[in-house]
C-alpha cells in the first residue's frame, strides 16, 4: 500500500504535484498498490488495442494514442463517473478528446469498459463502421466531433458551463489535449473563458509527448513553460509524469479540490510509448505498426486478462428539460407597414420573446451585443446570456458544447464578417451535427462608413457550404422575428443574416414564413422579368420595380428569405411567368451567394436566362446609399440592367 | 531636465519600467523637459484632430483613438525612423495599427508629420477619400488592412521576420494593439511565433484603456495579468502609464536594448482621455463627439501651434531585390503519361524549383510539411522555409506581413480543410491586396480514412469568395507544376488545390497552361454531353467517358484547371458542341464549388442545361474509392447520370 504526500508547496505559492512518491498520508483517499497495478495494466491493454486496430486499418495514429494510455485508463476506470450502457446520459461525466487523431485509445477504453467488442474495433476506419478516423457524434459515446486541432477545449468549456450554470449539477468535464495543438490560439481563448467563468468542474489534461507531426513542438518537454502559460490564463496547473498512474490519480484528486478555477494537468509523456523502435522518435506520426509486429508488442505489454471494472455511477442530479418552443408561440410581431426598423433590432426583440418561452434559449455574443441587439436579452435575462468577449472561435466552440445532449439552444451573434473567424469551428459544427443558431449582423456594403473589414460579403457562401444548414435572409422586421422563431424550432445549424440599416416593414404582422419558402412580393400578369433580392436589395428591387412600372416594364419581385433550402418551385414558376428572365441582386460577392444559388437551382431548366448584380471588388468606406450605387446594386442599376435584359 | 533610472530589477529577475521618475542617469539618452512637453502637446493635437475628423464624419471611434495619443506621438515623433515623404520605403520603421478602428489617431499623426492636410482628414470615411473607416493599403502609409481585431500582431511578425531574417536590416516594427483584442487567440499564436523566432526587432504596445465595445474587458486595468501572459509566451514586458510621455520614451529605449526576444509595452490608458463626459466611461465606443462640442475640447487641449518635426531618417541598409520569376523559368516537368503522382507531391517539386530561381520565394507550413510536401523546400533550403506549427491564423497573418513591400512571395500550405481556420485572415488578405499563395492539400473525400474533419469540401467556395483571387485546381503532376509557377508570377491571392491520392499524369511535360484557361481533354465530333471535372474527378470522368464510349455515347471531358477566373469561352463552345448538356463532377460541396461556378458562367445562355454531381452530406471515413462511390462522384455515377441526361 502506498501512502503519499498530496502536494508540495513551492516558494511562489503555486501548488505542484510532487514527482516522487513519499510517505505522508493522502488527504483524499488511500491508494492501493493493487489499484495502481490494475490501472497500469489496463493502460497497456489500451495500448495493445490501439496498436491492433490501426494495424488492421493500415492507417491511423497509434503513436499519438499510446502516449495517453495511462491518462485514459486512470480517467475511465477510476476517476470518471458514468454508466457504460448510457455514455451520453445527462448525468454522466463528460470526456472530450481534443486530440481527435488519438481516438484509437478512446475506442480502446470503451472496449475495456465493455461497450465495444474487439471485432467492432478491428473495423475502425472502414466505411461501414462508426469508429471513424477521427471521432464523430455518430458514436453513442461522443458529444463533439474533433480532428481539427485546438477546438476540443472550447467545446469542453461549453459542456462545463452547462453543467455549472444551467444544470447546476455535479457532473464534471475532462478534456484531453495534445501538446502540439496548444499552439492554436483557440486554446487560449478557451483558457480565458474557462477561468473568467470559474469553471472548476473542468479538467484539461495535456498529453505532452514532445513530438508534433513533422517535428518536435516548440516547447518540447518544458512543462514549466506550459504551467506558466496556463497559470497566466488563470488556471490551476499540476505537473505530472503522464505514465505514472499514482501521479495521475493524485492529480485528478487534487483537481477535484480546486474551487473557483479550472485545472490543467500537464502530463509529460512519450509518443509511441511501449512500441519498440517508435517510442520518442520522430517520423512515426500517423504510421500504423505492421500487423506482423503486433503480436510481439502484445506479448510484451499485455500481462493480465481484462477486468470487469466497477465504474462509479453519476449522481443523477441533472434536471430534465424540454427544448421545445413550438410554432407560433412567440407573440405576434408589432410593426406598421413601411415603418423603418433594422433587421438586427428585430432579432433582439425576437430573441427575448423566445427566451421568455424557454429558459434554455441562450444568447452568446463577442462584445458586440449593443450592435447585434443581443443586448436586449442580456438586459432582460442576464443568466440566459453568455459574454464571450472578442473571441469568436471560442464563442462558436462553446456554443457547440452548450448545445450537446440538448442542454440548450445557443444563438450566437456578432458581425457576420467576424463569423468567418470561426469558419473552421462552424465547419466542425457540421461534423458535430450541432444544433446551434448563428446570427450575423452588419452584412454587406450597406453598413457604410466602417469599410470593407467590417462588411460580410462571403457569409452566405460560408453558411451555405455547411451541409444541411438553413440560411435565412430576412428583409424586414416581421420576417426577422419569424426567422428567429423558425431557427429555434429547427434542429440543426441555422444562419440568419441581419443588416445594419433601418428598412421599411414589408409584411403584415401575421404573415406566415417557412424554411424553404420565398415570397413573391410583387407580380402582375405581364411581367417581363423577375428580380430576386434579399435584405437591403429587396428594398432597392421594390423601388426599381416601381420605376420600371412607370416606364411600362412590369417586373415581378421575389424576396428570397430562405436562401437554403432554396425555394426552387417559386423561383421556377415565377421565372416561367416572367418570360424566363431572372435578375438576382445581392449585397454579397458572387461566389456561393444568391445569384449562384438561383443559377444552380434553375440550371437544368432550358430557356431560363439569369443575370446577376452583386459586389465585384473589395469595397471602400462611404455612405450606404453611395456604396450601393457605386458597387452596382442600387435601384438605379437594377432598372438599367432590367432594361438591357 | 529629467534624468532617471532606466529600470528596476524585481525579485523574480524580470525587468519592469519604474512608474516613478527618479534621478539616476539614464544609460540611453538625456531626456529634456522640452522634448517631453512637446510630445505631450503633440499628443493633444492628435487628440483634437481625431475628434475633429470623426465629428465631421459623424461616425468613427474617437474614444478608442485618444487613449493612444501619447503612445502614437512618442513613437512617431521621437522613436521611429522614417522619411515622411516615403512612408513605405523599404528601409523605414514599420507601424501596424492592429486596433484598426483607432485609425483617426494614426491619420492625425500623419497630419502632424506633414503628409496629410486638415482638409483631407476632414473627409475621412467619405466615399472619395482613401482615409477609410479602418485603414487599408490604399493609403501610401499603410502596409496591412486592419479592422478585424487580433490580426495586426501576426502581420507585424511577418514584417519583423522579413526585417531580421530576409533583409537582415535595422528597421524595426511597432504594433499598436487594443486591450480587448488580446482576447483573440490569434494574438497568442503571434506571441508564440515572435518569441520562438526571437523577433527582437518587434515591439508591441497594448493600449489598455479598460473598456471594450459593450463592457469592460476581462482583465480591465490589471497590467500584471497582461505581463504574466506575455512573459509566459516568451516576451519582455514593460508596464507604463500610457499617458506619461517620459515613461513611454523610457519604454521604447528599453525595448531597443532587449536582445533575443520581442518586447511588449503594456500601457495603462483611459478610453476617451481628454474628452469631458466621455473619459473612462462606458457607452461611448464608436460614438463621435458632436461637432458643436469640438471647439471647447480644442480650446482646452491645444496649447501650441504644430511643430516641424525633425524625424530621424532610417539607416538605408535594406538590400534591393527583385521578385520576378518570369514565365517558363522553372525546368520542364519530368513525368511519364499515365504515371501515378499525387498533385501535392508535384507541388513540393515545383516549389523547390521556384525557390531555386529566387531566394525570396518562401514556404510556410503549419506542422504539415511532410503531408503537403513543402518539406521538400525545408530540406533543400531551410532559410526559405518558415515553420508556423499548428497555428494557421498566425501562418496566414505572417505571410501577409512577409509579402508587404515586395519583401517575399510566401507560399502557405497545410491541409485545405485547415485553411478555413484562417478564413478571416484570408478575407483580410483580400482587403490588404496581398500577394500570398495558398496551397491546400488533402482536398475532398478522396483523402479516405481520416474522415470528415480532415476533408476540405468548402475550400473552393472560401477562395472563390476572395475578390480577384485566382483559384487553380490541377488534376495531375504536370499541371500542378505549371500552376505553382503561374501562382508565383501572378500578383495577388492565388489558391492551388492539391490532393492526397496518386493520380495518372494526363498531360505531356511541355503542355502550356494559363490562368483563366480550362483544357478539353477529350472530345469527338459527336458528343452528347460535356463532363466538367477537376482533380480526382477528372480521373473518374475520363474513366466514365471511356465506358460511355463503349456504350455508344460520346462525351467530351473538360479539366477545369482554372476555377477562377473561369474559362467561359471553352465551357460555352464545348457545351454548344455537346448538345448543350453539361455535367459537372466535383469532390466538394455544391455551394460555391465548380458546379455553381459553371452554372453562373453559363446562366445567361438559353438552351444550356447543367446538372451536378457533388458531395451532399457530411461524409465519413472509408477507403477513397468506396467514398467516391458512396457519395456519388465516381465513374459509375457519372455514367449513370450521363445516361439519364
Amino acid at each position: 500500500m502506498f501512502l503519499f504526500q498530496f502536494s508540495r508547496r513551492l516558494p511562489q505559492g503555486k501548488r505542484y504535484c510532487g514527482f516522487a512518491v513519499s510517505t505522508c498520508v493522502c488527504p483524499f483517499e488511500i491508494m492501493s498498490a493493487d489499484k495502481v497495478a490494475k490501472l497500469a495494466d489496463a493502460a497497456n491493454r489500451l495500448r495493445v488495442s490501439a496498436i491492433e486496430m490501426t494495424a488492421a486499418a493500415k492507417s491511423g495514429h497509434p503513436s499519438s494514442s499510446v502516449s495517453a494510455a495511462e491518462i485514459v485508463s486512470t480517467l475511465f476506470f477510476d476517476e470518471m463517473k458514468y454508466d457504460v450502457s448510457k455514455p451520453k446520459d445527462i448525468n454522466a461525466d463528460r470526456f472530450v478528446l481534443s486530440k481527435g487523431h488519438a481516438c484509437p485509445i478512446l475506442y480502446a477504453a470503451w472496449h475495456e469498459a465493455g461497450l465495444i467488442t474487439r471485432d467492432e474495433y478491428l473495423k475502425v476506419r472502414h466505411i461501414d463502421s462508426d469508429l471513424e478516423g477521427h471521432p464523430t457524434p455518430r458514436l453513442n459515446f461522443i458529444d463533439v466531433a474533433t480532428g481539427s486541432l485546438g477546438q476540443g477545449l472550447s467545446m469542453a468549456t461549453g459542456l462545463a458551463y452547462a453543467g455549472k450554470y444551467l444544470d447546476k449539477a455535479t457532473y464534471r468535464t475532462y478534456c484531453l489535449l495534445g501538446d502540439g495543438e496548444t499552439a492554436e490560439g483557440a486554446i487560449w481563448e478557451a483558457a480565458a473563458f474557462a477561468s473568467h467563468n470559474k469553471l472548476d468542474n473542468l479538467v484539461a489534461v495535456v498529453d505532452i509527448n514532445r513530438l508534433g507531426q513533422s517535428q518536435p513542438t516548440q516547447l518540447a518537454h518544458d512543462l514549466g513553460a506550459y504551467a506558466r502559460r496556463f497559470e497566466a490564463f488563470g488556471w490551476h496547473a499540476i505537473q505530472v509524469d503522464g505514465h505514472n498512474v499514482e501521479q495521475l490519480l493524485k492529480a485528478w484528486a487534487e483537481a477535484r479540490q480546486v474551487k473557483g478555477q479550472p485545472v490543467v494537468v500537464l502530463a509529460q509523456t512519450y509518443k509511441g510509448r511501449g512500441i519498440e523502435g517508435v517510442e520518442d522518435l520522430e517520423g512515426f506520426h500517423g504510421k500504423p505498426v505492421p500487423v506482423e509486429k503486433t503480436e510481439a508488442i502484445k506479448a510484451k505489454l499485455q500481462s493480465q486478462t481484462p477486468l470487469k471494472w466497477d465504474i462509479p455511477k453519476p449522481a443523477y442530479d441533472v434536471p430534465k428539460i424540454d427544448l421545445k418552443i413550438g410554432e407560433n408561440k412567440i407573440t405576434t410581431p408589432n410593426y406598421k407597414l413601411g415603418e423603418k426598423v433594422a433587421t438586427r433590432a428585430a432579432y433582439g426583440t425576437a430573441l427575448v420573446k423566445l427566451a421568455d418561452q424557454n429558459p434554455r434559449i441562450l444568447g452568446l455574443d463577442g462584445d458586440m451585443r449593443n450592435s447585434t441587439f443581443s443586448e436586449q436579452l442580456w438586459k432582460k435575462s442576464p443568466t440566459q446570456y453568455v459574454e464571450c468577449y472578442i473571441a469568436e472561435q471560442q464563442m462558436v466552440g462553446a456554443a457547440i458544447g452548450l448545445s450537446c445532449r440538448d442542454r440548450s439552444i445557443p444563438f450566437v451573434s456578432t458581425f457576420a464578417a467576424f463569423l468567418t473567424r470561426a469558419a473552421d469551428q462552424i465547419r466542425m459544427g457540421a461534423v458535430c451535427f450541432a444544433n446551434v443558431k448563428f446570427v450575423g449582423s452588419h452584412c454587406g456594403i450597406s453598413i457604410g462608413e466602417d469599410g470593407p473589414s467590417q462588411m460580410a460579403l462571403e457569409d452566405l457562401a460560408l453558411f451555405r457550404a455547411v451541409p444541411n444548414s438553413v440560411v435565412l435572409y430576412p428583409s424586414d422586421a416581421v420576417s426577422t422575428e419569424y426567422a428567429t422563431e423558425l431557427a429555434a424550432n429547427h434542429r440543426g445549424i441555422v444562419f440568419i443574416r441581419t443588416g445594419r440599416p433601418a428598412l421599411p416593414v414589408v409584411y403584415e404582422n401575421n404573415e406566415k414564413f417557412a424554411i424553404g419558402q420565398s415570397k413573391v412580393v410583387k407580380k402582375s400578369g405581364s411581367d417581363k422579368l423577375v428580380i430576386v433580392a434579399g435584405g437591403v436589395t429587396l428594398n432597392e428591387a421594390l423601388k426599381a420595380a416601381e420605376q420600371l412600372e412607370k416606364e411600362g416594364v412590369n417586373a415581378a419581385v421575389i424576396d428570397i428569405f430562405s436562401v437554403q433550402p432554396i425555394d426552387r418551385q417559386t423561383l421556377l414558376e415565377t421565372a416561367q411567368k416572367s418570360e424566363g428572365k431572372v435578375l438576382t441582386v445581392e449585397d454579397h460577392y458572387q461566389p456561393g451567394g444568391i445569384g449562384e444559388a438561383v443559377a444552380a437551382a434553375l440550371s437544368d431548366v432550358p430557356n431560363i436566362v439569369i443575370r446577376r448584380l452583386n459586389v465585384k471588388e473589395v469595397p471602400r468606406s462611404g455612405a450606404p446609399d453611395a456604396l450601393l450605387d457605386r458597387y452596382g446594386i442600387s435601384a438605379k442599376h437594377i432598372v438599367a440592367e432590367a432594361k438591357k435584359f
